[in-house]
């Protein structure tokens, strides 16, 4: 217990020192953060597949109900029911354009987590940093509740609850609870509470900010206590479901999945859920009552509830639905929180896209028209009206746009194909387009994995950490 | 599954040549054993603790099944539901006192298995082989069903299924079914079937041999198919309790367990048993109606059926009591069976050894008196005269001594004088004489383990295969 008290204790001295120029102090946040019991509560676990190339290196760490997906380092950290999942890092021999340059990739990456306290946070995707290629690293970081680290390697970054860093660099920064930086790289800087920032230097930018009024009500974290608020309720109401998967060691799908789909055990399912042809369902998802047409995706921490989506929908980790329709590949970003009702349902039109961060919270129905852009809060069609764009005209636009209380400014074409793009790529990642013979993404290739199990010292000075391992092919 | 098969042909051909002046082949014995679904359907663990240094590798092997405690070492292997139990391994530092020298320990001993096969097999206790003090090899070597492999290096072994090799250094070996061998150092040997054999080379030996008709009722084993008879009838109608044990990642006592106690999590506890102050129950006991008193023991493979020990009571890896009460401090060897049943029961008396590899199966109600050795086969009193010694009468011996079929030789003082010191040592290394702070042993460390589970890969070439792991402190 001694020595684990003593990395907890560490790990808050050094993120202070990266963030000593924001007078910045991790204590309060962190301190009574998480029992002990906890820590020595919930197995961790990794998975063995064919399909990556595995190594696994733990040291020194707690790693309480944590999982370990493809190659992951982990020394000197305690992550708390995070999820690293290295399926999409570089491989050797990969190709990687940055700049005009196209480097080769030497090794296999691997995710590098090293002085690091990560709760319920998501690792995913591979490092953008053209610096280092075959690592994607997270040091001396702090990552609260429910956020997402993708793509992006840290060092010194503190994260608050439900913030998302995508495809960004960070470096002894601070980003505020709800907030979603996609900004390529940032140094010493502090994102506000709600800020959502999506930057292509030289081609757009895009932001927008959620009130206080809003991150109040949904996503509040007071120092010295846990996070709060309809987010956190929403996710504590369902967690005993999560809880009974990890007290069985072998489990089979409780609904019939084709092949070519995925359902990962550690997801829930529940009530009349159905899985089409290459259907992506990741670990910590939960499902009830879910209709997903083929190629749709329901990522880690993702909530569909009474809803129905139409095939090749995404919806990107920690996104939630509830009483809605959506219709053909429509995108719903990072922690979008879509609740409609059974008297107020939702319905998005095919080819929308659904902001990251964005929360739609019914008090009356909508539907949403097909190839539009959505941010912000939404509750009626005036908020809508305010908060929305069609494709088409955000493409048509070069400048500076004020839309509502959302800014955009630079090429709105690049902005949209690049969106689109992406999403592309993410179904093309995820196997929505598998044939039975190419195409394979993670929806094949997550099939077949076995899990395996692993515990920190129960008693003695050892107390919470984990022996020291290494695993290899 | 390519990797695996060459693996099997490997150990199959390698332990032929070991054993090519016996013109022995492994390979019907070998062959048609275990379907791949066996070694792809169970996994395997090991036990962290704070009080047994460890050191976990794992390399090019098939682990299905089983267990390890302590630090092991597999490389080359097919282990299918084995115990490799290493927490009576030499300690760096300790002292090891043999033939008038006095060794100080250079490392933590490791139990090192490479190119073996074995199945249902135990592998405990530390070796006793002076030339390499800190390692326990078992090389090049085949173990089948219910074997036990204590304190005995071996390379080139093969042991039938319910065999012994105890306190014996074994090279280029072949051990019959059922045979038990404690004679110090074997090499191009063949133990015939039945064969019990004690030898402590210069002071005593002991022999006894079960005959074909009782061997091919309780213990059968023909090329080409698997084990048959009592024995195995008797454990594979049990196995279906272990079986949900490994369903369920975590796991309390169903019965109270006292303070000095210990239950391990895969062992199972039925109907109305009792655990007293300090008794050990290990992995893969088997308690049904059981009343186990102060200090008794249970260790792997041993099954106490409708029994009551009084305490102090040892009943070593693989024995089994149905029907019989055992007095206080009655030892029963490895892998004896004692069948009473409700009209027939069976009693033993204060300070009775049951030899290993006994078998008492009544046909009338059988009280073995105080004091007394039993062996060989016995269904009645009758049998029990020809079978038993009072072990006052075998202390007053000097030389050579006709017991029924069994032969006695030598110092019969020094034989009894063993054989209790040896019982006394076993109790006090299980904790029976913890007294909340001293006299800690297996019972009382063998609390909060926290256990880890691996598997193999599921598909692919290493299909069936472990990855490379490397655990420690």
């Amino acid at each position: 217990m001694k020595q684990l008290g003593n990395l907890i204790e560490r790990i808050i001295d050094q993120i202070g020192i990266h963030l000593r120029h924001h007078n910045f102090d991790a204590r309060p946040y962190l301190e009574k953060r998480l029992p002990l019991r906890q820590l020595l509560k919930f197995y961790a676990f990794y998975g063995i597949t064919a399909r990556h190339p595995i190594h696994f290196h733990f040291s020194n760490s707690n790693l309480a109900g944590s999982y370990f997906l493809g190659q992951c380092r982990v020394d000197s950290s305690i992550l708390y029911k995070s999820d690293i999942r290295g399926d999409e890092l570089k491989a050797k021999g990969d190709r990687f354009r940055y700049g005009g340059r196209d480097l080769t990739i030497q090794n296999d990456e691997v995710i590098w987590i090293e002085g690091s306290y990560l709760i319920k946070a998501l690792v995913h995707n591979y490092s953008h940093d053209p610096e280092k290629p075959d690592r994607f690293p997270i040091i001396n970081t702090v990552a609260t509740s429910y956020a997402n680290i993708h793509g992006s390697p840290m060092e010194g970054g503190f994260l608050f609850p439900f913030s998302t860093v995508d495809l960004t660099s960070l470096y002894n920064s601070i980003v505020g609870r709800f907030a979603y930086v996609q900004a390529g790289e940032i140094g010493n800087k502090q994102i506000p509470d709600g800020q959502i920032w999506i930057k292509c230097p030289g081609a757009f930018e895009f932001t927008y900010r959620h009130s206080d009024t809003v991150l109040d009500h949904y996503a509040a974290f007071e120092p010295g206590g846990p996070p709060t608020g309809v987010f956190i309720d929403f996710v504590e109401e369902r967690e005993k479901e999560f809880q009974r998967l990890f007290d069985v060691v072998h489990r089979k799908a409780p609904v019939p999945v084709p092949s070519g789909a995925a359902v990962n055990r550690y997801a829930v399912i529940r009530g009349d859920t159905k899985i089409s042809q290459n259907v992506l369902v990741a670990q910590r998802a939960y499902l009830d009552n879910a209709w997903l047409g083929r190629g749709a995706n329901a990522q880690e921490h993702c909530y569909i509830v009474h809803s129905r989506l139409d095939g090749f929908d995404v919806m990107a980790h920690g996104a939630k639905v509830i009483y809605g329709h959506l219709q053909e590949n429509v995108f719903v970003g990072f922690n979008s929180f879509l609740r409609g009702s059974i008297d107020c349902p939702l319905s998005v039109g095919k080819g929308g896209i659904v902001t990251p961060h964005t929360i739609i919270d019914l008090e009356e129905p909508l539907s949403i028209p097909p190839n539009h852009l959505v941010w912000g809060f939404i509750r009626n069609g005036e908020d809508f009206e305010k908060n929305s764009i069609c494709l088409d005209r955000l493409a048509g636009t070069n400048g500076k746009l004020q839309l509502g209380e959302a800014t955009f400014a630079g090429d709105g074409n690049r902005f949209v194909k690049a969106f689109k793009a992406r999403i592309e790529h993410i179904l093309s990642d995820n196997g929505a387009y598998f044939n039975g013979r190419n195409h394979r993404g993670h929806a094949q290739k997550g099939q077949n994995i076995s899990f395996n199990i692993i515990q920190p010292y129960m008693v003695g000075p050892s107390k919470g950490l984990y022996p020291t391992m290494d695993i290899g092919p």
